[in-house]
């Protein structure tokens, strides 16, 4: 699975580097039926992103720490992508941990998302 | 989406009590073709079990933090559900935590297992 281990790096390395410099870039990997759980609170569409650049903290750094890959149709084409890692905002010295998971869907040459499920880490 | 919610709890009540009771009945979760990574190594039908089985404690206890789910697929039928949580293992007082994502697949009246990514949060 070389390849979609391949393609999962470099759309984790993508996404967390453009979240970490302007969240409002990320419009174009989601769609009006994609789907965000974050933090248990549901959204969908336009509203992904919106709710990223509303998040309130000026500055922030995702460090990833482990990702894997699946492909999540018998027929491939979609992949399951999941991450597991740390985030640094503003001046904040502890870092909180995080795990997310995509679903990319196959367009073009290119991927968007269709789910996207992000959870902090408490009570470590 | 209460219907998904609560397939979604309903399967990670069984699932995570089945496997601290005896793991080798997890066994018709999993298709011959489904798929598992367990911390980075990739598994696939029968061969999923028998891992799990293999894996060297007498004694594990799930706590489940937080279940989120997603329909998998425009079509609907298929889910994706991620969980946090933490585990306790043998005579260990201190849990470790985990992430764990599955894709389940309807069949008649019931799921099973396509995916499944099992992440333990290490660095805490």
């Amino acid at each position: 699975m070389a390849d979609i281990n391949a393609i999962a790096k470099s759309f984790v390395d993508f996404y967390y580097s453009t979240f970490d410099r302007n969240r409002a870039e990320l419009a174009p990997l989601y769609k009006e039926f994609s789907m965000m759980s974050f933090e248990g609170q549901q959204f969908r569409g336009a509203d992904i992103v919106e709710k990223l650049q509303s998040l309130p903290f000026q500055r922030v750094q995702h460090q990833v720490v482990t990702v894997d890959a699946q492909p999540s149709n018998p027929q491939a084409g979609p992949l399951l992508v999941t991450v597991t890692g740390r985030l640094l905002v503003d001046d904040e010295q502890n870092p909180q941990h995080f795990s997310q998971t995509f679903q990319l869907v196959p367009e073009g040459t290119s991927y968007f998302v269709f789910n996207d499920i992000f959870r902090l880490n408490y009570g470590f």
